[in-house]
């Protein structure tokens, strides 16, 4: 008899982007002659750069002749584009990574989704609240407990310590859905709490590329100590429009360990390879060119302009909303606004009013946790004319 | 404090290819004037065919615009190659499967992999020994009980029923490694048995386009019953050569249920679906559009001399091998060539004495379970001038 994992019966079957997806489809259906602005799931409508569509253009190429042709991949990635990570992102910044340490994926998602794979069952896990909801589904698969931490106007958007300590963390910075980050001396407190209880983060920095402060931390590694206890997940989706293309990357430390129930300690690194040369062959030689040119100084310029044309449309989005009255948070290093709905609506409710009124499309905040509740995610990835339309829209529903 | 998924003590660090490598390493550090052929780890050598190349441009060149860049696919693939993988893999052949049956993923590794996330963990799991090595591994890494059931010369390489029934079956056909096949009525002995036990066959027919005989079942719904017991695993990598590009896909059928303990019967296919939607966020555009020409009359044409010329490897090491009195199996159905070891030497000293003495690296059957200690395992995928001077070395010492 097949039996289930029956984790999989306590999450709903609805994943929130399907859901947002489902009623937009409704709606559109029933009114086929509406336009619909989306500034919703996140993804991105700006082409990819020139940089990397020659470089895939050019590796393509090489797939074509038996000569250069390249077959199964590192698991970890090719050596090319780990060089390229480890100098722009890390050597650049003065933090000290070694190539080992970075393992390419086909993105972010798959890999905040699997790094549970290596981590036992018995772990107690703290998400913050709101959170990207893979956090909480994929540990609830898992058939782990899970503890909130409620991130609101009220705590300034920064998590307390939990009451009882916990051994895995999610920290999401810049934060999806709000668009908040933390300043080095707030990361460097959860840094120590984890020093402190020999708990893991798992720290998310897919919108790392959207900071404009000085003071916010690009990688937790800038943090001294973060190495004995963070891994850090990075992502090409919003830095390069890679959403279809998919390629990210994740950083395990070799000093990290985690413990077996006899007391034996064991490298994570060593685990995280394990699982990804045996569940994963390897990101798209193509692709990971592609990433590769990311980083030519062409592909810099370049990319650098397409995030600034993003953030133009946060500050518009962010500057409408506040006209408006209403209270906002985010979009200044981050490319999500984050906003209380007005009277009191709920998220939801708030949703069917953009839709039906002003065929605008958003997220829930409740989506993302109970703690979301009221508030409403917008995000900058439209391009300058829909997020105009946009606002000018929902200016006129007040 | 962190807990480690202890599971994961339970198997070796290393992968087997990992370990072929390592030893060829070693080698060729020590003679780098020798020049070492590879008839290993079963990576392709012809290039990617003309028609999937021209695509993936096509593709390349739709991201560099606006107007038809695509971001995020849908989680189960797009229609496009959904609906092309329909016509030619199952309609065509009289199957019937519907499209939301079908998983497009970046390779049958990653899905043979995880698949075991939405099974429970009290499943008793049977893999065929020798087997492709992820079956195991990813079923030790999960805690699940496995029962071998050895494949040899003694019972043809048809695996016997386990003596106590078992939840799940991984049945991998043409076989990895041996090469060897199950006719349609040896199959439906399974797929019968499966019916009588509620168990879930896990079909691995990665090699399906390697098929030469008649009564070899290309997929297994040609057998009755079967989507009520199976999910089968398809990958273009030793089809169209995509090693390097990753694709495959997964076939859940609708009818494919799993109980819970309380008794309740939920749908594999959804909670499959859950899985993907949660974890994994889809293949490349540009991937899926050259997965897409692969199934044009153009590609399908020229991935098929591709194969013959594959296969007319098979048959030069096979008639090689079997001149020099070694019994040998498979290479008629698919790209292995499954050789008994001369001399009573194990699978590694045999591996030892060819990349010493002829600097040719094969894979040791033992790699593959213990069932395959006194084979090794050749495979087609070389370039021809390669194959005909390894089989040339073999000969020499002898």
């Amino acid at each position: 008899m097949i039996k289930l994992n029956e984790h999989y019966t306590e999450i709903g079957n609805n994943y929130l982007f399907a859901e947002v997806a489902r009623r937009v489809k409704e709606y559109k259906t029933a009114q086929p002659e509406k336009q619909v602005i989306s500034l919703g799931i996140g993804d991105v409508t700006q082409p990819i750069v020139p940089a990397v569509i020659e470089a895939i253009h050019k590796a393509t190429d090489e797939m074509a002749n038996a000569a250069t042709l390249r077959g199964y991949a590192p698991y970890e990635g090719y050596d090319f584009l780990i060089q390229a990570i480890l100098k722009h992102d890390f050597v650049d910044r003065g933090i000290d990574i070694a190539a080992d340490e970075i393992f390419v994926s086909d993105g972010a998602k798959s890999d905040t989704g699997n790094i549970g794979d290596i981590l036992g069952k018995e772990n107690l896990v703290a998400v913050t609240d709101p959170a990207y909801p893979v956090y909480v589904d994929t540990n609830k698969m898992a058939g782990r407990n899970i503890t909130l931490l409620p991130c609101t106007p009220a705590n300034d958007f920064v998590p307390a310590f939990p009451e009882k300590p916990v051994d895995v963390i999610y920290l999401c910075y810049p934060n999806n859905p709000t668009g908040t980050v933390l300043t080095k001396l707030q990361l460097k407190k959860w840094v120590d709490y984890a020093l402190e209880h020999q708990s893991l983060i798992l720290f998310d920095a897919a919108y790392e590329a959207y900071i404009s402060q000085p003071d916010v931390p690009h990688s937790i590694y800038e943090i001294p100590g973060a190495k004995k206890v963070a891994i850090e997940f990075r992502s090409f989706s919003k830095t390069a429009g890679f959403t279809g293309m998919r390629a990210g990357y994740t950083i395990v430390p070799k000093e990290l360990t985690a413990t077996t129930s006899k007391g034996e300690t064991l490298s994570l690194n060593t685990m995280w390879l394990r699982r990804q040369s045996t569940k994963f062959n390897g990101t798209a030689y193509i692709v990971q060119r592609g990433a590769e040119a990311v980083y030519s100084s062409e592909g810099q310029k370049q990319i650098r302009e397409v995030i600034q044309y993003y953030m133009e449309n946060a500050r518009i989005i962010k500057n409408g909303l506040e006209e408006l009255g209403l209270t906002t948070y985010g979009g200044v290093n981050a490319p999500y606004i984050w906003t209380q709905t007005p009277n009191g609506q709920t998220s939801w409710e708030f949703f069917d009013l953009l839709l039906n009124q002003a065929q605008v499309v958003g997220t829930p905040g409740s989506g993302f946790g109970q703690s979301g509740e009221g508030f409403f995610r917008f995000t900058a990835f439209g391009n300058r004319e829909n997020t105009i339309e946009a606002v000018r829209r929902i200016k006129n529903l007040f």
